[in-house]
């Protein structure tokens, strides 16, 4: 498997790949196709850790194929374009988040969701059109179609901007789609992790009024000094939540471990969207008369469509919106890796891959 | 109670009443307000016999106070109008339908959503301004604020048209707020019973196509040829299920009793929308995943404020639109009851108190 990881592209790749379900990364030797006429290949500088990687390099959501190399918050430098390629030039800087690939013709892909694509590629783990595996970001190089690829800002760090590949479009898509951006809105953000704290910065920058609702009392201080959210609730205060009954517009609910809908359902004002980004694997019990006494609405959101994340990335640009992050080197990822399942992390960590992967 | 009932205001009345949570009814003298400057008072010629009435009567909701005088599905002719009351004249066949009373300044009641303002009052059951239960339209006349009084057009049957005043608005409301009433749209129907007949007739006239979905095989013929829905799916056959996965843009489920979601959100196309209507007594299991990868909404809708319920029963008399009712006799009620219980009426009982409704 390796070997042929190794021989069945022209270019080669060295990056740091899960081979078991320990989900210990190590350094691995692969190869990618060579630049397509539609492709961009570019050497990776940065990518951020996301709570999914960990799930995947575990193989928590049974789909895993090994060897893996994760990352999907993927910033470079342009090194290659094919003659097709109108978007970006060698030395431009180039983001991809979870997508590298949609059937681009289905409905959803002409409605710009290519992220509801049934036939969507993911940056890692997926199958390509060659029949060989996706590889993601935890590398030093990548190729991706085009239509794929975002262009950077100018003004945007690439590191702490990294993670707006996913945390950033998974927070501000549906915050736009289920007009949640209106300024002078009420909004709940739950759970104060790399998604929550980057909906409580796009949410403020769209002038709505944020609450942050965590089960942790002592992030009290966080949410309202350093990330200016205008209020908090404990989720585990009934009299706290009682007060703010019938407030909110909508929450994002980020936690992606079983959870309590009803107190949240409550929070809402009558056609208040309480809308889930996080994914917990078991069913959650949803109360049905607290929906029908106030037309509520509970919802999904999964990352969003190419278009949407370039508009994104322009907006966190000109609001200078990025993750806070922990930078680290490629070494000390099994580290974070450890670190992260523990949610000690503020707020996500980023691999320095341009300084410190270096081929075994 | 029954004496003070029977006095506590100056103009007396009849009807039926449960007693305990038997829910049997019987002839109950009781009195009902002077007709205010506001109000219409008319005489009860036909009311509708609603699931609800069976949980109320009982007390299976635990908020039952008896004596209790169901009936929220009331049409009557007027018999005198307060010196306010510009919408309906002495001679005018009216409607009233779930709601009598609203606070009429909240936010709720400025969108014309009063049915979900947090102070509405229900047509019986409620503690009324004066601190006197309201009592339903299983009684010989109604007294009510214009407000809450629905105009009933010329040609729209008395008797077939009463259910309208709750299955109706029911089904019509969710299907204009959510958008399911697109010609050409694909829409699921869960249950086919009061409400579920009803959806299928006003989405028909939308020119929307319809699914019927039933976990009765023997329902097929019923819903394809005399209800003319497009297709029909059993739910406990997954291969049937599988087959029409993706297409439906939304549905409207009925079911008051316990049953899967899963199935039914993997029915819907990306943005597609379940909206519930029934009341199931316990949370359901909510899988998350399916949501999150369609961008899928499960939301909850209740009855309708008063302009819709009257824009609800405009369009049913251009489009004759009624419900498919058995009519009876007052004293035939606690039969009726029973076998509503049992799902043995198509689809809606309707007493014709005008007729049969005889002083003890």
């Amino acid at each position: 498997m390796e070997k042929s990881a190794q021989t069945q592209h022209p270019v080669k790749a060295f990056g740091w790949a899960a081979r078991d379900t320990s989900g210990l990364l190590s350094p691995f030797k692969f190869s990618r196709r060579e630049t397509g006429e539609e492709d961009v290949r570019f050497n990776v500088l940065f990518n951020g850790i996301c709570h999914s990687d960990l799930h995947n390099i575990k193989n928590e959501w049974g789909s895993s194929k090994y060897p893996l190399v994760p990352g999907h918050e993927i910033v470079g430098v342009v090194t290659e374009v094919g003659s097709k390629v109108t978007k970006v030039k060698i030395g431009d800087h180039v983001g991809v988040g979870c997508l590298v690939g949609s059937c681009g013709t289905c409905k959803n892909c002409s409605n710009h969701l290519e992220n509801y694509c049934p036939e969507s590629l993911l940056s890692y783990n997926s199958t390509y059109y060659d029949g060989t595996m996706t590889y993601g970001g935890f590398s030093d190089s990548m190729v991706c179609k085009e239509h794929f690829i975002v262009r950077w800002p100018e003004n945007l760090p690439l590191d702490s901007g990294a993670p707006l590949l996913c945390a950033g479009i998974t927070t501000y898509s549906p915050l736009k789609h289920f007009g949640l951006d209106k300024p002078g809105l009420h909004l709940g953000v739950v759970g104060l992790g790399g998604l929550g704290h980057v909906a409580v910065k796009f949410a403020k920058a769209f002038g709505v009024n944020v609450t942050v609702i965590s089960t942790s009392a002592n992030k009290k201080e966080e949410a309202l000094k350093h990330l200016k959210a205008d209020s908090f609730l404990v989720s585990t205060d009934p009299a706290q939540l009682q007060a703010a009954a019938g407030t909110l517009d909508g929450i994002i609910d980020t936690v992606s471990a079983d959870h309590a809908l009803k107190p949240l359902i409550d929070l809402l004002t009558t056609d208040g969207r309480l809308v889930l980004v996080g994914a917990p694997s078991q069913p959650l019990k949803l109360p049905i008369f607290p929906l029908l006494t106030g037309r509520k609405i509970v919802a999904g959101s999964l990352i969003g469509g190419m278009k949407e994340t370039q508009e994104m990335i322009d907006f966190a640009a000109k609001h200078n919106i990025t993750a806070d992050i922990e930078l680290i080197s490629m070494d000390y990822v099994n580290t974070a890796v450890d670190r992260l399942a523990k949610n000690d992390v503020r707020y996500r960590f980023v691999i320095d891959i341009g300084n410190t992967l270096q081929a075994a």
